[in-house]
């Protein structure tokens, strides 16, 4: 079900933690007004915790965006929904099973466990949210995870990330969170989120879960405007392998618990100002663990494209070389191969002067007025793509446009791993 | 430069076979007007031949479609130009260099190849027509190519499809052809094509190269047409991995040296019927070898999406699933996971009805009313896929469009190519 060290049959294998996985677990603090549990319920897994609840004051509210699929999840057509009224109390989030294509029976699988949440706490149905991952199209034991409700509420307690953040996790080889604090008025917030995800991660929204907490006191349309612009640039910015799942889910929480702050009422406020950059800041740690979780990936890559005619023209080509096979097959073989990256920035549709392009690996300028440059050598461009981190610069020469991406490459263990995880 | 039977570094290997290959070459009838020569001419390969060339009748008429890259090669913009007279006396194509992101060396390598081969054969240059496959970014020894000319015009013959096919070869691991015979007015004229293709493969156009030639006498601009039609359910309904070359070029060339027929003034003309079919037979028996011949494939994978909103999102919801690393890696490990295929019809963000989405994979219906069907049995579906040869039937329940795509497995095998073979 993960990475294995050695060749051979995943499944039966050991995990091996990413190789290019933090060397630790983050300092998280505790955000007022959100307390943590995590239990192992049995979804699918066995031994190991899979069930994690997250309890909200009353008065928080939430922001969310959600995978672009046609084929979404239950839970994702449940949140989507009680997103409208801005209010959450808890959120409820199961590993090894996505309640995915299950038909009337996954809506009712929803519609249980968010019932049976919300009785444990005392709060609305419509204000519990609800995130499955794991196996597409076998129906979502819900009642394991109803008969652990009272269990996960007598464990909750401020501190519990890392065990939140585990019990989240699929074929994640290590548990994914980060922290930072944000200024409001002067006074400090708190910032915490969790994430998971490794395989089926392409940037078409979330591509992946994640929940991210403050006790800043943020209207609901304030939060979801704020959170859909820290996405475009964190989450929608990755990519492993293209695929995008059918129960991508970001959802951020604002408890309101912090210090006291002047009311803000719209998401262009200035004193926002901080709380933006610390937010964005946040997702895009997150965004870039679960790159470097990417299956079987030994290389983290960076790729950007300036001079294009957009940013979003910037990020279609930045994508169309980060999701290119041969691209991260280069890269997985340590070949500073440019000529692909000129096929991948041709094949993104978007305008680029190819007289004009200039690409730089590293620190290594490689081509200009459209072709290799006379005096580039090979050489320490090859012996810096063996390390473990890899920039990637383009310039397309038509205008202003910038965007950056990130991915990692494609090993001969993704497809070890994918030719036989049942995802 | 190739697959390798076993594992280790792939250009260091012996070529092998690729299992999906025809058992043999094809017979290929003589066309009148068409005569192909083939040398050694050491562009890049030692010891093999690179170089082809195809003499064609005063009075051949072309048609042609090219890749939308935006980094287009050299011999590709020429083509393009050239393709507006209508008329064509050679074709001459390379392999071993694509002459792609050379900048002003590059056309005018293009320029110097076609006034040699134009004062070799006593026509003008702009009734010469060029493709270059191979390397990126490295100047094209045009003068090794010049310098064969003679050879090539002394070998000139009308039955050298084997030796034409072999000559256009990068990483393919077998010679491509296909040949047909078609009625106009009741009379024969014969079709025939060779081609060269194995990575770099995506439908985008062409996709690769292509040549395909015919004794009939059609009108430039009825050719076009019937070219551009034939492309789209051949070689734009294939991919191997979703990547679009800088060189993707398809000609037909007519040569009117046929049995007389009546004129034919419209592509619309019904005495033209049979060619189109048989055109269409030729070049997706082509577009099929060229992913028979996919880097690393071990399976041949149709998959067929009816059921949508028209051909265009029935063809983008099919190449979503063909393109999706996850189901080709479920392929290639023999696990009917259709769990990834729902995935891959959700992401291609054409409109799909979840609960209506139905399934088939081989003789097997695998889902209805949005999840898997109660009396599915997994077994006997396992069993199929580790066949050779793999049905995925996609209807996904609101309309009528239709279309059929191509693609192989994702294997430990594309990536050991990749990372290693420098295209």
């Amino acid at each position: 079900m993960a990475r294995k060290s050695g060749g051979g049959h995943p499944r039966a294998g050991t995990l091996a933690k990413s190789p290019l996985a933090p060397a630790r677990f983050p300092n998280v603090p505790e955000i007022a007004g959100v307390k943590l549990s995590a239990v192992a319920a049995g979804v699918r897994f066995r031994g190991r915790k899979d069930v994690m609840l997250a309890e909200l004051a009353p008065g928080t509210t939430v922001g969310g965006v959600f995978t672009r699929s046609r084929t979404a999840a239950a839970p994702v057509e449940w949140c989507r929904e009680k997103l409208k009224s801005g209010r959450a109390r808890a959120v409820l989030v199961n590993a090894g099973n996505a309640n995915a294509f299950t038909g009337l029976a996954g809506v009712s699988a929803v519609e249980t466990v968010a019932g049976a949440v919300a009785a444990e706490l005392g709060c609305h149905p419509s204000d519990v949210f609800l995130a499955s991952t794991g196996v597409i199209g076998e129906p979502l034991p819900h009642d394991r995870i109803t008969r652990a409700l009272a269990r996960l509420r007598r464990g909750l307690s401020a501190g519990a990330w890392r065990s939140a953040a585990e019990a989240i996790r699929t074929t994640d080889t290590f548990p994914k969170a980060a922290a930072a604090t944000a200024e409001i008025d002067g006074k400090p917030y708190g910032i915490a989120g969790i994430a998971k995800g490794s395989g089926m991660i392409a940037p078409d929204m979330a591509t992946m879960l994640a929940f991210v907490f403050t006790d800043a006191r943020l209207p609901a349309d304030v939060l979801q405007r704020l959170t859909a612009t820290a996405n475009r640039a964190s989450f929608n910015a990755i990519s492993v392998d293209g695929d995008t799942s059918t129960s991508d889910t970001v959802l951020t929480f604002a408890t309101a618990r912090g210090p006291r702050h002047r009311r803000v009422s719209s998401a262009a406020d200035p004193r926002l100002a901080d709380f933006k950059t610390k937010l964005r800041t946040v997702m895009t740690n997150l965004a870039r663990q679960i790159v470097r979780d990417g299956e079987g990936a030994s290389k983290f890559v960076t790729v950007t494209v300036s001079g294009a005619e957009s940013s979003r023209a910037a990020r279609r080509i930045g994508l169309s070389i980060a999701n290119s096979p041969l691209v991260k097959t280069a890269v997985a073989g340590s070949d500073p191969n440019w000529g692909r990256i000129v096929m991948a920035v041709g094949k993104a549709g978007e305008k680029a002067d190819r007289d004009r392009l200039a690409i730089r690996i590293g620190d290594w300028p490689v081509t200009e007025g459209g072709m290799v440059r006379a005096d580039y050598d090979e050489s320490p461009v090859a012996r810096y793509m063996k390390g473990g981190e890899i920039d990637i610069r383009v310039d397309v020469g038509v205008g202003r446009g910038r965007f950056t991406v990130w991915t990692c490459d494609l090993t001969q263990a993704y497809v070890a791993i994918n030719a036989d995880y049942r995802s």
